[in-house]
């Protein structure tokens, strides 16, 4: 497994993303089934799983010995994160989908023994294809994303949902509250995936969540790491891709500040 | 002027959006001068100057006894709505075009005698242009905008800036974190003209914003206008085209139930 090229792997995938976005695009002409699942705002569909099969069935067959992880429920046998592990969420923000079919993305990952080797994100009415292969740069639609440029706390655009501003039972409510009144501008997409893609190509400074799941951020790690920037939870740590939680990326200076004066253990 | 043709007009405001676009989408090759207005976050750059006087130049040769109302200061003569009024906005979400050259729009108006005739808002980078001309629908790129549909409040997804729930000076604080966390979603996408255009083509339940100005949203009321949707002050009453104020834009259902329960005079 040493020589595996991961160039070549990362063709695969993205011809299995495009693949798998020409079904969703079909699945909008006709009626999608939409149900709720841990709460009535946390949306499935029929098109989330038949997306999430279409991968599995991809991965199994032409990759029997990889591991699998898909947000709709296929998991095989990962516990943990040895040999090779695909982790899929076939489309994240499902309420953009659901109401409006717009701003809703395929995320796609490969670890290799705990190591991020293939990270893409679609976003599939926009066309945009954000992908990154270990050690080789991040990539819009083929070309390098546009460099990041730090930029002051004060003059930072913060990719948040207002949801945790008014939540009461978020602990971090009133740091986040702090944080959003001192940055220049808030922004909100619906998609984690692609305010990952987001912030690693300078559209964002930083983007963070109370609580997020590995489908949601396992290839946004891979990408952002190819552009310098950092994520981790709120304490600086690494996040683990057995376990969800809180998710904070950004640029160096930006990420290293938030976390010292706002959300981090020490503050 | 009764017999004028507003179609054939809105073809000619149509071909110089686009004219526009290409040449800010060429000034984003050098470097952008940038400075700030009424206050450090509120910023403008020589090329929302150079793209309001390129409006300015086409509309006072082509049409000389027309008014001008535009952004970055170019008025003529707009004390009242009397004749044709054509408002413009040349960039509007300038933080989003000075960050990341994203997610802006040059926002066009065109009144005649207080009502509204043309309205264009595009999305300069994703070519997305939204037009509507009184009577005649509204369209996405030449094809009708997906057609409104109704949710119920606590599901609808809402277009708010996150400042306006930390503000303390904001007097409508309160009511809006209670609809934050009574409604589905939250998305902010940093331009006021695309998130009006959002609500006109089903991608938002509403979009409600503290205080805009005439340019943000003249395009806007025509768009919205065209079909179905509500877009008034948080009194319920019109929006003026002389003076700024609060907006709330929405679904009839929607708009109705918000401007009742949560921002209107008689709540």
């Amino acid at each position: 497994m040493s020589n595996v090229n991961w160039i070549e792997r990362g063709e695969i995938a993205k011809q299995w993303v495009l693949e798998a976005a020409e079904h969703i695009k079909k699945a909008l002409a006709s009626k999608i089934h939409v149900e709720a699942k841990s709460n009535p705002d946390d949306l499935v569909t029929d098109v989330d799983r038949s997306t999430e099969a279409f991968f599995y069935e991809k991965v199994s067959t032409h990759f029997p010995s990889h591991h699998f992880l898909g947000e709709e429920g296929i998991s095989e046998n990962v516990e943990q994160m040895d040999g090779t592990v695909w982790i899929i969420d076939p489309i994240d923000g499902t309420m953009n989908f659901v109401h409006s079919q717009f701003k809703f993305a395929i995320s796609l990952a490969v670890y290799h023994e705990g190591i991020g080797k293939i990270g893409i994100i679609y976003d599939v009415m926009a066309g945009e294809l954000f992908q990154a292969i270990e050690g080789q740069g991040a990539f819009l639609n083929g070309k390098p994303v546009q460099k990041i440029t730090e930029r002051p706390l004060e003059e930072s655009i913060l990719g948040l949902n207002a949801r945790w501003i008014v939540e009461d039972r978020n602990p971090y409510r009133r740091e986040l509250a702090q944080l959003v009144r001192d940055v220049r501008g808030i922004r909100s997409y619906g998609s984690a995936a692609l305010e990952l893609a987001y912030v690693a190509s300078n559209r964002l400074d930083g983007y963070i969540s109370v609580k997020l799941s590995p489908w949601d951020y396992a290839a946004g790690i891979i990408i952002l790491k190819e552009t310098g920037c950092c994520v981790t939870n709120f304490n600086g740590e690494s996040l683990s891709l057995l376990k969800g939680g809180s998710v904070f990326a950004g640029k160096p200076a930006f990420h290293k500040e938030v976390i010292k004066r706002y959300v981090g253990r020490e503050r």
